[in-house]
């Protein structure tokens, strides 16, 4: 038997699912919930409730959202010949903060064969059916500059280079800030093979 | 207009309230939460749901229970005539780990005029109560060993040495596996002034 109420025990379950949080940080949260005014275990929960009923992949780049086509794909505005081939919904955000005004494709995660994601876990049959159809002229590959994000574009490269005329990938070099001195050489070594004219 | 469904960016939000969790560990554990297969909102959902709707504070203790007195007070077997003070229910748990065989009670929190916390938020008119009886004959103020629980342990012993005969503080000094070297000043004379025949 223990001390604490099955139903405490249960949400602390619950939470240490999540990543980065332990046992300790579980049980924390769950008595901050129980005693705070601001933060209510209700909204928290039915928010939670709704979030994966009323969610859904867009049928045409897989970014989150309650329609059956996202804002941006159903923006005539857009340039639909160039997407950006991204890992998550988060980055669709992120380069929407740049002047980028083309469309997307989420993947929802890297081939990761540790991690049991191959081609058919990810987005990746929706993106080649996409590109079939020839309206795509330049394929963006964003994914992360990591071992699973490389490998992932270069089957991505393979995979569809028959389909699309143009497939590049981000520029890799110096961020903007970047102290030279402490740069990695890899960093380094990809800033001098990329450098351009002044 | 946002990109992000109002369903995540709600959720993100609730997240946000929760201690140590700031805007992108908010968007990190949503997301998550959509993509994992291990982890599930609508689990984590309906316990929070069920979590405040179905606890209750225990009627002599105050500790978490969804009866109306929590198993330690209704086992006959504790020594009902010593009262262990806590400050949150997760450190009645710890106590239990420990050879006590007395009863506790849990203040839900200390003294803190900054945070708003006085008295009147605290459940320290029940402790008044329960040792008005005069069936408590030992209170052992175990605040934590900080500005406010000292305060706080300063005012209980005030306003309670009238009701209890003993009212005593967890013993301060070197902690299992100390490394004296090591050890702060404030520690190192309470251990001296705390010293003991051996």
């Amino acid at each position: 038997m223990s001390l604490l109420p099955p139903q405490i025990l249960k949400t602390i379950e619950e939470f240490q699912k999540l990543p980065g949080i332990g046992p300790k940080s579980a049980e924390r949260l769950v008595f901050h919930l129980l005693r705070s005014s601001r933060a209510d275990p209700a909204a928290l929960g039915q928010s939670l409730l709704t979030l994966k009923n009323q969610l859904r992949f867009c049928s045409t780049c897989q970014m989150v959202t309650t329609e059956e086509r996202c804002v941006l794909c159903a923006d005539a505005s857009r340039d639909a010949s160039t997407v950006l081939v991204v890992e998550e919904p988060l980055e669709v955000v992120a380069f929407e903060k740049t002047s980028y005004k083309g469309l997307y494709h989420v993947l929802h995660g890297v081939l990761s064969p540790i991690d049991g994601l191959g081609p058919e876990q990810l987005k990746i049959r929706e993106l080649v059916d996409r590109c079939s159809s020839g309206a795509v002229r330049e394929l963006i590959i964003a994914t992360d500059p990591d071992v699973e994000g490389e490998t992932t574009a270069v089957y991505l490269r393979d995979r569809l280079s028959p389909l699309v005329p143009t497939i590049t990938r981000l520029a890799h070099g110096l961020p903007m800030g970047a102290d030279i001195e402490f740069a990695d050489q890899i960093t380094l070594r990809q800033a001098l093979e990329g450098r351009r004219n002044l």
